[in-house]
């Protein structure tokens, strides 16, 4: 006798979904109530948001994982996530219905059936932010929601050549904040640049994974460098003491992005999340 | 006897101003109410906020002219205004004190003293604006202050062959709000180039001056070209028939920045505004 489910209903199948944000007025990612409780006005998440509007078009509850977690004020240009639904809609159906259930500072990009053992964290090999600075003697207007802003003259080769140190698989202790709740420090950081486009400085960095505050806390000790208050040796001097007490500032979360996490291109995922 | 003021005022000096703005949350540019009256909430206009906080700092009243007013909801990267002041700053003082006092959807990019006949008006010699769109089947999350939407899929380079028939002095009758209050519709449009990056699609037009909604019609109609609604030629026969109800919708105002004028280069203006 072949099993069968108590109930009739068609088997579940899992979907991506690449999602994009902009982080400003959501308390980060993660989802702090217990799923399908009604979140806080001024603490709703970009998980509650889309699993609120998954679980309507979807007639059932659904719960996602994503790729990566961002903080508070921290915007998605392919967050990508997964999904498990026995309801009978295409890809497009999906990607449309979703969206129109979201608030317009979230919206779904695209969505793919995956196989059911691809799973949106496990399965990444990279992740990859931006930061941008805008650097002048006067806060930003237009753009401000992506931006961060520094008045001190900006050396942006000086920063680029600092963060090379930061290459390869490291102890990166000195850059994770105390609530970084990570079992260890180590991670394969495989490119960082960091380079001038006008009055914007734009740092873009991707490892196999990263801790918490990572990449606000790197930035922020480049800009010491990039204003000259410490020496381009600076940065490998702070990776080696992994003490993160002598290292420069968390920097603002309006300028980060995460551009997304990388997945081997056997997954069949658009080329732009595919290494 | 020379001719002196009966006050013992210092002598007013004339300086240009170079104003970044979000203007989704404003009226437009133009003050709607008399100088020095407070604007209702919800009609709040750029040239209210900007003399207000020049007022401030300079311990008179002031009032500006700009280079081109601009509709409610659309942006500038560098307008230019000019006003007249006999407080004792500096430009980097006006640059910082005005900025200090306007909300954080302004800024005075910088600021320069000019001769008492230059005029942010009358001495510019084009004005560029540059429209931008979101080419696919969501809408933007990410960025959406500053784009607008189509879902249809858009051949740019039919947009930019179609525009071509723009050049040249012409009349603009066929793309100009029946509210145009100018005298004539003949504009001399400079250049205007349509391109594609991923999935945004980009307007860029310089014109001696545009007339109002300009911008705006014409990338309304550019947009059915793109589409596939109407041949190419269609722009041409559109600005031959001067009949502005033929012509495409007025595209939404989120996606238009003014750019800035052109001034001639003897007036010693930042290279961006200068030719």
């Amino acid at each position: 006798m072949e099993q069968q489910s108590a109930v009739d209903a068609p088997p579940s199948r899992r979907h991506a979904l690449g999602v994009e944000y902009d982080g400003s007025e959501f308390s980060g990612w993660q989802r702090l109530t217990k799923h399908g409780e009604p979140e806080r006005p001024g603490e709703e998440t970009i998980q509650g948001a889309l699993e609120q509007a998954l679980s309507f078009v979807a007639g059932h509850p659904v719960e996602t994982v994503c790729a990566g977690r961002t903080d508070a004020g921290v915007h998605a240009s392919c967050q990508v996530v997964h999904f498990d639904s026995h309801a009978l809609r295409d890809p497009r159906g999906w990607m449309l219905g979703v969206t129109s259930r979201l608030p317009p500072s979230v919206s779904v990009r695209w969505c793919q059936p995956v196989p059911a053992d691809f799973h949106a964290r496990f399965s990444a090999r990279a992740r990859r932010y931006r930061y941008r600075i805008l650097n002048r003697p006067v806060r930003p207007a237009l753009g401000r929601q992506y931006l961060s802003w520094d008045r001190r003259p900006l050396d942006a080769d000086a920063m680029h050549r600092a963060a090379q140190a930061l290459l390869g698989e490291n102890d990166f202790s000195a850059f994770r904040t105390v609530h970084c709740q990570a079992p260890h420090a180590r991670r394969d950081l495989q490119q960082i640049q960091v380079r001038r486009d006008g009055e914007i400085v734009e740092v873009e960095v991707q490892a196999n994974a990263f801790l918490h505050h990572m990449v606000r806390n790197i930035v922020g000790s480049l800009l010491m460098v990039g204003s000259g208050e410490q020496p381009e040796a600076w940065i490998a001097q702070l990776l080696a003491g992994r003490d993160r007490t002598v290292a420069g500032p968390t920097a603002p979360s309006a300028g980060l992005v995460f551009l997304g996490p990388r997945y081997p291109a056997e997954w069949g995922l658009p080329a732009e999340i595919s290494q």
